[in-house]
């Protein structure tokens, strides 16, 4: 017997990468930063410890002000969020519905699918081109709510902030989503594009380069007057959903900004030596502009996940019809790359 | 300009005790603990924040182990959400739509009509009687799924568990929800119905006697089915909402949980205490079964509040038709309510 509703009834929810904490596990399957965060987050949150009785600012007040002075925007531009899946979640509610569907890529974040299966919105699948990149031009139709990553995930391929501005501008009665959530590293942000384009809305997260993803924390860019609609979906739902120790952590780590933006750095550069090498064994790997790439191995995919996954390597195989035959790992450090690839080379010499 | 979706452009979202952290402030208006978080929850949280990084267990495994350890009920029987609210919210997601309304009190916790609002969920409200109470034969319709808290908020008035009982039997295919915030200040728990109920969901916080309402971390209690299907509809929302460091220090309480038990023995003679001098300065007060009481002064109770906010007090009016007249108020430490005490005294007799 069930007690679902028939909308609930039918939801077949994400399964996320692998969850272990196993000793000795190495988790390239749910693209986390392999750098702890900062010293100040630790000291951030140990002050917050004492004060948990009393409940947190419903405005994250402090949290996007330090946002905002970052990225040289107002307070009035930033709403926080228990994670950019909030943010995203609110933002297809908020300007989405079974009358107002949503246009995104056939290969992408597969949560959205949950979310508009669990809001009742229709998804328009936008197939991308069979070089994975996006053709803006599928997005401009009047009247469709827009919603893509960019960089997209799994391809890491992102599309020029011009091209951003061309969808946002082809019908701004409508509102373009746009999830940064890997924007860090190395991708052109479209913010300067809030100013002039009171549709789009960007979404960003502190779980990947900000080392923060046990914490949940994210938040949402836009004109002030689409943030504050936002915000009143939000406070329509979860008031409180932000802690005091998510707040107090991304209050930290804005203002030592500096330390992750070098891990950024040294993200990118092991990435292009992981693509090199994987390049060499023999797979075909995407030019990636987040913290993973997509790779096809040159042998079974599902195979190479298990036998990886038998020296404790964790890394992702997802079930859309176009990710076949192709793994999305994770960027972790030089060490922990150097100890993928010498088990993918072990492996490959195995399978000849 | 609105972007908002109809449904959403009519929402009116609920509007919390004002937030405030001056000094010297004394919060009565939030219903949140006088007494500080137990030792153990501020080391578990530091122990969390140099992992960070890492995702966090989407399962809450070991948490929902404690809370089962402690209630002597099967993990699968308990998912943690992020508040209570949360765990309200998904509840009236899975088991309601807009052709299956919830019947629940005319004066009760007003987010549950934001939710409703915020999901298209028709809402039946059934009047309390004059005296406030609930009637359990209200709530005995068969297919309206039913909602109210227990004790209730803000009367603080509780319903014996065996009308609970009876209202859960009346018609077992719909799913009857008992949000049990306040259940352990003196009320009975529903808890022992979820084995003869397979359609009863119970809901609970930490935000009141857990003094984590800045940690966000509630949880939800019924048969294992029914907390699947609650489980599934998180999955496909909200599958990390829990963060680590909220795990943890629910995990820390429920291993101290004698601590907070002593806390709410003492919340309960202070609440006592606080009726009795009400009382005698003129007040009508509800017996509450809750770490607040609802009452009536004897002036004019926006006047009293306004002039309790100028001696940096903060008690709380609802804006519902049956709250007129009428101030919810915490309760604090003794040295709180002295305090308060002395200053209503103050006030009513400028007032005289």
């Amino acid at each position: 017997m069930s007690f679902l509703v028939p909308r609930m009834a039918a939801l077949s929810p994400y399964v996320p990468g692998m969850h272990t904490e196993a000793e000795g596990a190495l988790r390239l399957n749910s693209n986390e930063s392999p750098y702890p965060p900062s010293p100040g987050v630790a000291s951030a949150i140990a002050e917050e410890a004492g004060k948990l009785s009393l409940y947190n600012d419903p405005d994250c007040t402090a949290l996007r002000e330090a946002i905002a002075e970052r990225l040289g925007v107002k307070p009035g531009n930033v709403m926080a969020a228990n994670g950019s899946d909030q943010a995203l979640l609110l933002a297809m509610a908020a300007f989405a519905d079974a009358r107002h569907p949503v246009a995104l890529p056939d290969l992408t974040y597969s949560y959205y699918d949950d979310f508009a299966a669990f809001l009742g919105i229709p998804l328009l699948r936008r197939p991308l081109r069979e070089d994975f990149t996006l053709d803006a031009a599928d997005y401009c139709e009047p009247g469709v709510t827009v919603l893509f990553p960019n960089p997209n995930a799994p391809t890491g391929l992102a599309v020029p902030v011009e091209e951003i501005r061309r969808i946002a501008k082809a019908d701004d009665g409508r509102v373009v989503v746009v999830d940064e959530a890997y924007v860090d590293f190395g991708a052109e942000t479209a913010l300067p594009l809030i100013d002039v384009c009171p549709n789009l809305l960007i979404t960003r997260t502190f779980s990947k380069s900000g080392s923060l993803a046990g914490a949940r924390l994210g938040y949402a860019l836009g004109d002030e007057t689409l943030i504050g609609e936002l915000q009143r979906v939000r406070s329509a739902t979860d008031l409180y959903g932000v802690s005091r120790m998510a707040q107090a952590a991304g209050i930290a780590a804005m203002r030592e900004w500096p330390y992750y933006e070098a891990n950024c750095r040294r993200i990118e550069r092991t990435r292009e030596w992981t693509r090199r090498k994987l390049t060499e064994l023999g797979f075909e790997v995407l030019p990636s502009l987040g913290n993973f790439v997509f790779a096809r191995p040159p042998v079974d995919a599902a195979l190479l996940q298990r036998r990886l996954e038998a020296r404790g390597i964790y890394v992702r195989r997802l079930s859309a019809e176009r990710a076949k035959g192709r793994l999305r790992i994770t960027i972790g450090t030089d060490a922990d790359m150097e100890r993928l690839i010498a088990a993918i080379r072990a492996i490959l010499e195995e399978e000849r």
